[in-house]
């Protein structure tokens, strides 16, 4: 578990890796920080029968990436995450598995602001299962459904809520507001350039928010949706806005789970790893296979196949920086044990607990045959182990690329090698692992 | 081009049909209808080139989407679409490309509601390249980037607009709206349940909207948003403000285009067709894919195989109804006629011009071999077929699956076959295509 939750923080650089991020985590804060996520909605506009913080991208609960994003954030200390009764186990499992391990459930209640004072209680009551959390000087809160928050904006947040007591995110409206009348006719629309939208994360000193809380109706805590508008109503306390990127959005309807998912195939694919032998056809296609993949990849690397625990491929796997491995053999059609090594050091390196990892074995054929032949039993044998593989969340593909004496044809051949590449590792099909496909 | 547009209205029915659309599709209104639709935004939150309108969904530009859905709506006229001058070309080259006969290009202004006048005063003047547009009773106005817009909230904003002099569809607000002071402090926050997003399609009765364009100030064209407010502001109409589907979200960001394209990829693969020969073991096999399929795909018809004019095969393929079809036979490996019959039918049918159509050859491997053997030729023969098809927006991919005298194993076959093959069909990566899949 320690160990995914450390691969979990290598991942950051190749996900979401910013200029103003790395400056960010690099600064200590002279202030304490905790995070409360409320993830106690039912997920009505979504229209499937379970909550959005729960529905899977890449088979991962959508609350776990949310996770991830704010343990990749060494300022903020304990995370709580507010959930309902009925979910409160489920929510811990998700917590072991993925090795979330600043992470601690709270039971919520019946609205979203009694669920977020839970959250706020945690710090001042003993929990159960767990002793006396220190009061933080500033609370962070943050939806569960919006995952792809950056620390860029929560250290804004913060840093602006311990300087003015409250702090949140806003974005431009996208549609122009309009009031209605009881009759359902126009009664008259806001200027566009007065309003914004309130979105999370927001902060709080926590004295701030939880005096706010203390002090709510029945009424607040029933139909209140905006917890700046309570620190502003029983504190006096004016939130100062902060314009916040559009990563910001809250995974709402089912066509942000799509985009959702999208985006963080998108992130997964941009960096590969080509592994190969010492052999000159292996080295001169890897070469050809970084070039046409260059194109369409942000980071190509090219390592010699070794597996001494110091070698630098271990290294690569275990640096959390490529979720794509490429590894070119010449024994066509054998099960290579590098493979069955490979298949290893990635699951050993945690990568696969966190998402699906990609391996592609490119064959050579260099035997310009009349015919392909494959013995069946090399078929079932790769198909064994990607099977095996895959339920580890590694999925292994194979390609064979025909090597000939003309390097034109070669290098034209790597060019439609590397476009099946691509297109396997953005999809990341469980259901094609095993397959061979053959430029 | 007609064809494309015939196929189009045709496809309707597969890709969105609902019973209350059908309904409103067989009614006739008492009055005239048109559209106007402005496209002349630059698409600066996307961060793209390309102004989101004309970005690519599965190939296919954005607008062209949406112009389908309002050339499938019968009982609207002309639809004008409102593009900036150095996209005219291109906009006209996109209507004859998929054959959108209703569709008028006008050229649009600066501003967003200038465009809009612009467009609608292609009603009452003449137009360079068209002869007089009869002017509509009622106009409906809707963006060009709200893909997803039915029939069904057409019909009802027309209505209203006939009977209310406007009207426009609203949604529940996402996220509360905050109003800032000049210091970008909280001033206040505005209650939700009192407020609306006001989104499209809006409608009007051509003089009202007309009439309240004429009067517009600089000051309108220039940072007014809502056409709604000037129908009020103006001739003192006060807009019937109407509930409206989720779907019509407006395409903003580059994750909106990722899960449009989901949108559309998933509702192309709700169906698929199966063809079979008369052999037993092709029907057999058939009705194991069906059965695997059905758990997955919302319709799996099967027939069987036969490519005379009047046949059913060639009727289910002009239909529109299926972009995805599957041909057994047991004619290992060589390329079959009927595959090239197939492909031919499916351009023919035009359906390929508007998505792109999904052909699975299965094939029947019954010799139990110790080795598989392909000769080369059969691999080039069907992967020059699968590029040549490629280009004309046809994936034609294959599928060996062993057929043993054990129904239990070939059933077990059938439904990894099925995995696969939905994969394929939801992906319809063309990167793909020619390839050989072996359960």
């Amino acid at each position: 578990m320690a160990e995914a939750a450390r691969a979990n923080s290598q991942l950051d650089r190749p996900l979401v890796c910013k200029q103003s991020e790395q400056a960010a985590g690099d600064r200590r804060l002279d202030f304490s920080v905790a995070a409360v996520l409320p993830a106690g909605g039912s997920g009505e506009r979504m229209g499937t029968a379970t909550p959005k913080q729960f529905c899977p991208l890449l088979q991962r609960p959508l609350i776990s990436i949310t996770l991830e994003r704010f343990e990749r954030v060494h300022w903020i200390k304990e995370i709580v995450v507010v959930v309902s009764k009925q979910n409160f186990e489920l929510m811990n499992s998700i917590i072991q598995h993925y090795g979330h391990s600043r992470a601690i459930v709270v039971e919520g209640a019946l609205t979203r602001h009694q669920s977020i004072f839970n959250g706020l209680k945690a710090f001042v009551v003993n929990q159960p299962h767990k002793s006396w959390l220190e009061k933080p000087e500033v609370v962070i809160i943050h939806d569960a459904v919006r995952p792809f928050v950056e620390e860029d904006i929560l250290l804004r947040v913060a840093i602006a809520a311990k300087e003015y007591g409250a702090a949140g995110a806003i974005r431009p409206l996208v549609s122009t507001v309009v009031a209605t009348n009881p009759e359902g006719y126009l009664d008259h629309s806001l200027e566009r350039a007065k309003y914004r939208a309130s979105e999370m994360p927001q902060a709080f000193t926590f004295d701030i928010i939880y005096r706010a809380y203390q002090q709510c109706t029945d009424y607040d805590f029933e139909y209140g949706t905006e917890c700046l508008h309570l620190a502003l109503k029983y504190c006096g306390t004016s939130a100062k806005l902060i314009e916040g990127p559009p990563d910001l959005w809250k995974v709402t309807y089912k066509r942000d789970l799509y985009a959702a998912e999208s985006i963080i195939k998108e992130n997964l694919s941009k960096n590969v790893c080509i592994f190969t032998g010492l052999q000159e056809e292996a080295v001169q296609l890897g070469c050809f296979l970084q070039e046409a993949l260059q194109l369409v990849m942000e980071q190509v690397d090219m390592l010699k196949w070794s597996l001494n625990k110091e070698s630098q491929c271990i290294q690569a796997i275990s640096s959390g920086l490529y979720y794509n491995f490429i590894c070119i053999n010449i024994n066509n059609f054998d099960l290579p044990q590098e493979i069955v090594q490979l298949v290893e050091s990635i699951e050993k390196a945690k990568l696969s607990a966190l998402y699906p990892a990609v391996v592609t074995v490119v064959h050579l054929n260099n035997l310009e045959p009349a015919s392909l032949c494959i013995r069946m039993e090399d078929f079932t044998n790769i198909r064994e182990l990607a099977k095996k593989a895959n339920q580890k969340n590694i999925l292994v593909y194979r390609l064979l690329i025909n090597y000939t004496q003309d390097m034109n044809e070669v290098q034209e051949s790597a060019k439609q090698g590397a476009s099946i590449i691509d297109s396997l590792t953005k999809q990341r099909s469980p259901a094609l692992t095993g397959q061979l496909f053959v430029v």
